[in-house]
C-alpha cells in the first residue's frame, strides 16, 4: 500500500500546538461511509453525507483535530465544503473526491485561515502511510495514538488491512467524537464492501461504550484501493470480514481503555441469548449501568447489579436459568453462588482487562461489548473541565 | 381519615436496628397498583401481581426494609405469601386482603422469625396514621423521611391526599426500591382511578431519575377508602388528578433530592416539542446523560451536552429553531447566546434547585423530568461500599 500517501501539518487549531491537520491521498478507491445518526450533525458530517449519496470512488480525505466545526450553522458548512475543495486542488484531484472530517471543540467557527495554510503545508509534505503518526494528528483528548494493522490471505494470496482511531469521550469542552479510518488493498465492489462494513461496525465500534453519549461528529471510512492481488466476493466475504472485524475490534477497545478516568477494560460477553439481536441488547445495558460500572472501579462483585440492569430491558427473562461468570469465577448459577465472590473480588483486583459472562440459557445468540469503569476521575474531567 | 391506622416496630432487619416493619390497616378500599416491570421482579411483586389480577378491593399492607426479598426464588416466594396473610391474620382481615412489600438487601433471605415477632408487634400497637413514623419505617439509605399532604375542593365538599415515599437510588448493598403509598378518601371506582394513576405517575414517579436504573421492587400503591364526601367521576376527574399529580411530584422529587451523592435538584422542561410523548423522550434523554449531570455537578451551563444528549434520540429535530434556558437565561437560540453563559453561571453557582427550559418550537407537547447532578460522592457510594 506504498500508493497510500498522507501529510501533517501543525495549524495552531490545538492549544497545544500538536499537529491537527491530516491529509491523505490514494487512488481513486472503492468507499464505505458511516455517520453519526446524532441528529445535531457538525458540518463535516452534513458534506460527506452529500458526497456519500452522489460517488461511489474516492481519492483521499481532510481532518482537523482541535475544532469540531458542530453547531455552527450555514458559515459552518461553507467551512466544510471549502475545507474539502481546496484540499482537492491542492492534491491535483476532482471537486467532490475529497471527503472531510473534524474532531475537537463544538460551537466555534473553525479559524479558516489557519486551517487553509495548514492543508497547504501538509499537502506539501507528502509520504508514505505512517500510521503512528497520522493517528496522532486526529487526537484530541486522547492519551495515545490509537492504531493497527493484519493481513489475511486467501487462495495463498495475501491481503492487508490497518487503520487509525481517536477517541476517548465526549469532552473538550463540549464533546469529542470517534473518527476511524481504514485501509485494504483488495478489490472489493462498493455494495458488498457497504454490507460488510455495516455488520462490522455493528458488532465493533457499535459495541463499544464509555459514558453512553454519542457525538455530533463520529465517523468511519473505510477505503479499498484495490491494489492488491485478493478480489472479495460473496463467496470468500466472510475471511475478509473477519480480518475487518479483528481491525475493528482493536480500535475500539483503544477507545474504550483510553475512555476518560478508565481503570478498566471490560468486555461483557452474552451467551445463548435468544438471538444476537437480544445478546446485543442485554451486553449494552449492562455496559451503560452506571451501578455496574461503578461497582467495577470498586472492584466488587455486584451480581445483582448485572442481573438487575438485564431486567430493565423488561424482556421475559427466566433468571433461574441464568448464570453469570466474573473471569472464570461462576457467581451466579440461578442463583447465588458463595464460593465463587472471593475469588471474583481476587480477579477484579489484580485484571485491569477484565470479562464479564451472562450466559442466559434461552437461545444461541451471542455478543460482545466493551466498556470501561466509572471512576472519581470522569466526573473530575467532565464537571471541572469549565467551558 | 382517622379510619386508617398503622403500627411500625423494630423487627432487626436492619442492621442499624432501626424501624424496619410497617403494617397499614384501613376500610375494605378501592385500589390501584403500579409494580416494577423490571423482569427481576422481587417476590412481593410476583405476590402482589397475583393479588392485583383477582381483587378489586383490599384493607391493608404490610412493609419491611432492610431486604428487599428479591432474586429468593421459590423460598422468597412463599415467605412473601407468609408475610401477607400472616398480617391479614393478625388483622382479622380476608386472607388475600392485605399487600406486602419490601425494600432492601438482595439474594438474601428474610428472617422470617423476626419478620413475624416484628408484625405482631407493630400489630398490637395500631395508632392513627402518622406520615412522618410510617415514612421513617421504610427507609433505606434514604437520609429523610418522605411525606406529603394536600386537599382539594370540588363542589365546596374537601377531599384528602397524603403520602409516603423512600427511594434514594439503587444500593445498600445492590439496590433499593422506590416506594410510595398514598391515601384518598375520595369515592371512585377502580377503572377511573387506574386510569388517573397511570396517567399521573407517567407525568411523575416515571419522570424521575437519580442513575437510569430501575430497581426490582418499585411499587406505587393509593388506596380510595371513599370515606370522604367528595365522589370522583369522569366529569371532575381532572381536579382530583390534579391534586394527585401534586403529591406524587413532591414525593418524587424529595427522591431525586435525596438522589446518592446528589447536590442539586434539576428541574428539566421541555416545551412545544411535535407532541407531549415527544417532549417526555427529550426530557429523559437529557436527564439520563452523564455527560449533562457531570457538567451540572461543576456548575458548567454546557449548552452543548444539552443539545447533544437530544440529537441522540435521532428525532429529525431543527436546531436552529431550538432555545435553551438555564434558569431565566437564554444560552441557546439557534446558535450560541454569549451573553447569556456568565448569568448562567452565577445561577448555577448560586442555587440547589434549578431548572433548564428547552423550547423545541415545532409544536405544543411538554413534559417535565427531575434528575439529579452525578458527583464524586455517587461513585464514591457505589464503588467504595463493598457487598
Amino acid at each position: 500500500m506504498m500508493d497510500i500517501i498522507y501529510g501533517i501539518s501543525k495549524a495552531g487549531i490545538k492549544p497545544s500546538g500538536d499537529y491537527d491537520i491530516l491529509v491523505v491521498k490514494f487512488p481513486q478507491s472503492v468507499y464505505s461511509l458511516m455517520l453519526t445518526q446524532n441528529s445535531l450533525s457538525a458540518a463535516p458530517v452534513i458534506y460527506d453525507k452529500r458526497i456519500k449519496s452522489k460517488r461511489k470512488s474516492i481519492s483521499g480525505f481532510v481532518v482537523n483535530s482541535g475544532n469540531a466545526n458542530a453547531a455552527t450553522g450555514d458559515e459552518g458548512l461553507k467551512n466544510a465544503e471549502k475545507m474539502a475543495e481546496f484540499t482537492a486542488e491542492k492534491l491535483g484531484l476532482e471537486k467532490e473526491s475529497v471527503l472531510v472530517f473534524s474532531t475537537g471543540v463544538i460551537g466555534v467557527q473553525l479559524p479558516m485561515d489557519k486551517v487553509l495554510e495548514g492543508i497547504t503545508t501538509a499537502v506539501e509534505n507528502m509520504k508514505p502511510l505512517d500510521l503512528e503518526n497520522s493517528a496522532r494528528a486526529i487526537m484530541t483528548t486522547d492519551s495515545f495514538p490509537k492504531y493497527y494493522q493484519t493481513s489475511g490471505s486467501i487462495d495463498g494470496k495475501y491481503f492487508k488491512i490497518k487503520g487509525i482511531s481517536k477517541g476517548a469521550g465526549m469532552i473538550h469542552p463540549n464533546m469529542a467524537t470517534m473518527l476511524a479510518f481504514v485501509f485494504t488493498d483488495v478489490k472489493i465492489d462498493k455494495e458488498l464492501l457497504d454490507k460488510i462494513a455495516e455488520e462490522t461496525v455493528n458488532r465493533t465500534f457499535n459495541s463499544i461504550d464509555v459514558d453512553g453519549c454519542e457525538s455530533t461528529n463520529d465517523s468511519f471510512l473505510v477505503v479499498a484501493t484495490g491494489e492488491g492481488e485478493v478480489s472479495i466476493d460473496e463467496k470468500n466475504a466472510d475471511l475478509f470480514k473477519d480480518k475487518l472485524e479483528e481491525v475493528l475490534r482493536e480500535l475500539g477497545k483503544m477507545i474504550v481503555r483510553d475512555g476518560e478516568g478508565a481503570t478498566k477494560l471490560i468486555e461483557i460477553s452474552v451467551l445463548n441469548a435468544l438471538n444476537d439481536e437480544e445478546a446485543k441488547k442485554i451486553a449494552e445495558a449492562v455496559a451503560t449501568s452506571n451501578l455496574f460500572k461503578t461497582a467495577m472501579f470498586g472492584n466488587d462483585p455486584n451480581w445483582g447489579r448485572v442481573l438487575s440492569a438485564v431486567g430493565q430491558l423488561h424482556i421475559p427473562i427466566d433468571f433461574s436459568k441464568v448464570k453469570l461468570f466474573i473471569g472464570d469465577n461462576l457467581i451466579y448459577n440461578g442463583k447465588p453462588v458463595d464460593e465463587g465472590r472471593e475469588n471474583s473480588v481476587d480477579y477484579l483486583k489484580s485484571n485491569q482487562e477484565v470479562r464479564i459472562v451472562l450466559d442466559m440459557g434461552r437461545g444461541s445468540g451471542s455478543w460482545k461489548y466493551y466498556t470501561c469503569d466509572l471512576t472519581y476521575k470522569y466526573v473530575e474531567i467532565n464537571a471541572e473541565y469549565t467551558t
